[in-house]
């Protein structure tokens, strides 16, 4: 006997940008959404009856009309507004609605920001999502493509060694990641824009402030003052490659490389994952 | 209280090439290889304690070594190899080794495969990934990044119109996609080679023979067949793109475009997914 | 003073997919294609005069329009048609159409093409450059994307040392590369497609069946080959990376690797290119 | 008779970076550099004769050992002292060095910028290009990859119209970018950090300010711009493509969109280029 089991579909890769000319200066959203429905749909799967089938094509045409009435504040609320609508359709079981923005800022023009001019910013990615069902909420943040570096007060020593092992213990190394960080927060209706705001940056200043023995202690000491400075945050979730930077061997040149000149590398790339979480007391 | 819940390292984007000249022609296997561990590596997170972290430089060493001995037959082989490896140390309870292969095939010479020379084909993926503990194993295997059309005999109606809904139905559509098909072996030992050929010929053969309602009936239609044909496989899980091909309308020129020329889009795309599975009697 | 001196504008990355369900198997035309004009734009630069100035967007609805009157025959008819059509603007002096086309291949089923049903090839991308002025017409064709390797006859030693050399000589080392070929035909009215295969077929084989003694020399044994046995060819233009494969030392691990376990690398990577032609006589 | 003509060799894609440990905040460069070499290297392409090829393994490790004595200053000044490096060879009669900065800053913490901590910077990458001979130095330096908006102050109107038009004139439209802008130095010896950030503030500044009926016409307004402040210049080119942002018609929902809710699009893509000087008096 062969059955149907978990299955989930919808739209991805609607590219959204929003446009607010009364403020001053413009104000610009530009995101990326992705919406997906689980339900009643194992008819569309094994008899091919498309009746309880929203469109793919519905669900962008959505997400635009939503941009209008529902994207004047945070993309939590945008996503939480569209989930809404799509769980009024007594076919669906959940919806799930992530949004990731990519941020612009105002040019700067003699020092003060342009009204109507902006250059997009490549210093990382906002996301959220939000996961609803008739009965419950799950609203999550976070950021990717946060590429960031510690020159100094990273090591890698202790570690234990095989047959197969060549790499000389570090008692002073480059760090460098690209940071995917996600927060699940325990209310669906706080300030998401402060908040993210001052969680972010609680993660930047903390990686540029701890001196860090391993990418995996690096994690529990960003995700700890995230968690014990936000009290909205419930769970941290990090993935951290490890992208290393090789100090060049010059001696065969005759040079001296005081830790001065790397090579940087993309592959292969150590990957750290863990989830810290507020436990029960 | 902050406590670190589900964690796991390793390094991924291992690069390998393995050529035996011995065979005619040439074999080539270009594997991308991902090695995970989770275990008993809490303090390494909590205390900076890198006693149990088996470096992952160590790991990329060990996936190179095995290269030699262990990567005479399958790449499920290989895998299963490096697993049981790091299992062998205590401090680690699961180790999960995914491998890509880069499909590569012999130059044709005067309508003979070359010995010695040969093109890489784009046509897909090949998947496997070995997860083991001290008492199981999973093997799957699968294919990814494989992209293929159907000109007809595909269709999307009977679909529930809302105010949002804009899409005509369509009785004859192009359908698109890019298959991520991965299926789980029902017992680690079998001619993982031979069945994955047989697998994926089913895959694409279904994918050409099937009338298609749906996306979501297509996946239901090719997992059915890969398990009523392949008794080796117990579950197949899929993700289908559907990668949108919209008619283009003449009619402002004068010019009738009888369901033959189409903008290829990738942005937005739908995006199903559902497993299958053999259910229980 | 300040002065404008070369400009040319036009559309590109428009995506065309034409389908012919009268051939049997169906054909697949999977093109993307840039239209670059020059002419006499100036007033649109220094004076913002649009009156010159065909909508870029206009050249995207030609390029349908096109496809279907038009793409009956080869890509660079179609190309050449497209030409043609803008010099009928005064303001034009020269058209340029690029077209690549993505090769589809009919899904084997039971051992024969199926009719309605493909999957996209990866082994290189075809590429047509038509340029034309109002008294001359250039047709240029090529391929790109073209993966490919030799596992042995390829070598590189003989080379100088400096200060700075480490590189140990190779008497047979693996060579890989990704071809970008562009030939330049002598005339504008051959059978496009037939040489197409011709003489890509050409470069592969004789990929095949050289000797290389270093990447330099086989761009030159390739392109002398294309031109001395296809006479519709003038020019051969080559650009090749050298993706290094670097044998592992597995000797820290009494490992002995005899050319067999290769790291696959991208980055840096050599980059050679050439220019051969028919000289003067 | 068949004979080589243009060719050009070397080595791309050198990932390097530099750590000053002695600034403060520490100073990070981040480099991809490509060097490429033209002379006496014609044997090595038709006699398969190495004895004048400067291994691109070489030059590699030179742009290494050069990093810790050149890489003091600007990466022009780098750029040069690697190309007068390789003209000290006879065989070379022209080196090409191409410098591409990834540009990062200091993070902030508590207001003040860490010691030993970064973040990269998306906003465009710098570029250098130095090519020497014997008797000459070019320097050209640019940006790349920076991505701006004008959300007001630009249309597009007075375009011709024909058959294939179906595009209406926009009197507000908003405008994208990619900038890729590469300036000529006319001299080989100024400041070049100063000089860069003065330019490239100029390319900004301007694009945020001017009123823009094209562009086509907003390349001549910076580039004029550009070379008016910067008397170091001789030469602007640049290529912008249009990254099309539609406004979506929210009108069959009953929704006005009054440019408020836009489609982004990259393909297909307006491409406009054009290189603007200093003329002859």
């Amino acid at each position: 006997m062969i059955e149907l089991s978990a299955n989930r579909y919808g739209k991805a890769a609607i590219r959204l940008v929003r446009v607010d000319r009364d403020a001053t200066p413009h104000r610009v959203r530009d995101l990326t959404i992705a919406i997906a429905l689980e339900g009643d749909f194992a008819a569309a799967h094994t008899d091919g009856d498309n009746a309880n089938v929203i469109a793919t094509d519905t669900m962008k045409n959505t997400a635009y009309a939503f941009g209008v009435e529902h994207l004047t504040g945070s993309i939590e609320a945008y996503a939480a507004a569209l989930a809404s609508h799509f769980l009024g359709f007594g076919q669906v079981a959940r919806a799930t609605v992530n949004v990731r923005e990519h941020v612009w800022r105002s040019i700067d023009v003699a020092g003060a920001p342009a009204t109507d001019a902006l250059v997009r910013s490549g210093e990382g990615t906002r996301l959220a999502t939000v996961a609803a069902t008739r009965g419950e909420i799950t609203v999550e943040a976070g950021v990717e493509d946060l590429v960031v570096m510690k020159t100094t007060r990273s090591g890698f020593t202790g570690f234990p060694r095989d047959r197969y092992t060549t790499l000389p213990g570090a008692d002073d190394r480059l760090m460098a990641t690209q940071v995917t960080a996600v927060w699940r927060y325990g209310a669906p209706d706080i300030d998401f824009d402060a908040t993210w705001q001052a969680v972010s940056g609680t993660l930047l200043e903390v990686f540029a402030e701890h001196d860090s023995p391993s990418v995996q202690t690096s994690i529990w000491i960003m995700a700890n003052a995230m968690l014990e400075r936000h009290e909205e945050v419930d769970e941290v979730r990090m993935v951290l490659p490890n992208l290393h930077h090789w100090l060049v061997d010059l001696a065969p040149f005759g040079i001296d490389n005081d830790r001065q000149v790397y090579v940087a590398t993309t592959e292969p790339h150590g990957l750290i994952e863990a989830t810290v979480r507020r436990g029960e007391v």
